[in-house]
């Protein structure tokens, strides 16, 4: 069962316990373009006490150093290499883990965020924002050239999905031979500021479905991420916790890399998920209402 | 173990046990817009012999009415209420079965077809080909205003699908109480004269994806596409054969109806899914190479 934290000795035990604080940023920081409340003030304590802060998202959207400037614009404290994206993520996996050899090139359903990543890792790719991919004109194989070089599909959330992507996509998987199926998380669901839309899992289910095959996952809950962070940072697991809003990502995420974990309920996961009837298997170690509680250990 | 046809005895015994020939169409009697050597022929056969010959296809793009058009260009005589489409289906179904009340209305994803046989059917919808929902523009909650009257999602293949169709239909289908999550039906490919491309089922993937749950699906195999055969023309199971190309949705249709069937090998299951190490569980009662070797009993 987990731990519900509420008073200022919690919260400071919390604080005594680790070092290192990995969050999830949507759901518990923001809502969108809205600070959660008391998130800033808690980050500042978290620094001032000396822990390291590390920034874990599944959002591909946007590559790491545009989602610093997300961090500026909301008042958030953050370096660009305290920042982990999932579009960070699979450009690194795919130049250091996958080795994608340097003439061969990536297929990409997504936006500005994985095709920062891919050239900043060095990696070659079309689609992606290519106008010629974001279109609703009808999709012909006759016009179709299959390009040979084409070693895997990377599919993040793309809110331009359509038709062509999709089948260009699929042509790639099905007939180059070897062809990767790379997705950047699988989150059914993106907590937009005003309700929930379909998310990078959705996104790449198309995929998913024609050719009865699961991708490979880069995101959380997925270990490729957390090797990721470890390449670039000393940290011990035993010291580290994992904050964030979803069990089956954050949480399941944090307990696959040996660290404590804290949901906070201020997004997907409700209290009904941990405690109701239809509980999730999956238990958090400490369950707080809001990030922003812990607040509270600043007037000791 | 499924009987291979092959001499004109075999073909000749297959004509006199059917009365009622259920056929699919694409990948048995055309490709795309090439009709399938002997085909045209073959029909004409059955029909001089006094057989009823009823046309069955998931197609959902295209009304019984436009669907004739395509026979019509192909040289292939058939008539419009010989034709059985999972888009005409679908909208009996919304009205007979489910009977969506008058005041309600579907929010579609797909194209024409299904608009022409909702409306034939008395069925009030939006979406579909509504140049507002079919946009790479971003979709945003903040600017969507959720009808109330939505009382189901009907999915079909829609080459223009879109982030906003995909964000719309989910927000009825998480919103509005009630809201039924239906699909033309789940062919997860689509063969169209050059190549498979991703079929209806994977254009509602995302959805599916995104609720965690498996829509209703109308068209084979499912029974509703039967049960609207059964509704309008009365045959003898015994007696009728179903001819498909896909072993999990032609053959599975006609054995779940009690039918015999028969496999053809012009589409996409091939004799190794019926022989070979890792061959399907479902097994036709008839194979032959294509529709086309029927011709042989002309000369008797």
């Amino acid at each position: 069962m987990a731990d519900h934290l509420s008073s200022k000795e919690h919260y400071e035990t919390l604080l005594d316990k680790y070092d290192t604080w990995m969050f999830d940023c949507d759901g518990v920081l923001w809502h969108g373009d809205r600070p959660i409340d008391g998130a800033v003030e808690v980050l500042d304590i978290l620094r001032k006490r000396g822990k390291r802060l590390l920034f874990v998202t599944n959002n591909a959207s946007k590559s790491r150093k545009s989602y610093k400037g997300k961090f500026d614009q909301l008042g958030v404290e953050a370096k660009v290499d305290e920042i982990y994206g999932s579009a960070y993520a699979a450009a690194v996996y795919i130049s250091s883990v996958m080795k994608l050899p340097k003439n061969k090139k990536v297929y990409v359903i997504g936006m500005t965020g994985i095709e920062e990543e891919l050239r900043e890792e060095g990696v070659s790719f079309i689609g992606g924002t290519d106008p010629a991919d974001n279109t609703l004109e009808p999709f012909s194989l006759v016009n179709f050239t299959l390009d040979p070089d084409v070693g895997a599909v990377l599919c993040g959330l793309d809110v331009k999905i359509n038709y062509t992507k999709l089948s260009k996509a699929f042509q790639y998987l099905t007939r180059n031979p070897g062809c990767q199926f790379l997705v950047t998380n699988d989150d059914s669901t993106y907590p937009s500021a005003d309700g929930l839309l379909p998310g990078a899992g959705s996104i790449s289910a198309p995929l998913r479905f024609a050719l009865e095959k699961d991708p490979i996952s880069i995101g959380k809950p997925a270990k490729t991420m957390l090797d990721c962070i470890q390449a670039k940072v000393h940290f011990n697991p035993e010291r580290t916790i994992m904050v964030g809003d979803r069990l089956n990502t954050d949480i399941l995420f944090g307990q696959a890399g040996g660290l404590a974990t804290l949901l906070v309920l201020t997004g997907i996961s409700s209290k009904e998920d941990i405690t109701g009837p239809n509980a999730s298997s999956i238990v958090p170690k400490y369950v707080t209402q809001s990030i922003g509680d812990l607040r509270v250990v600043r007037s000791s």
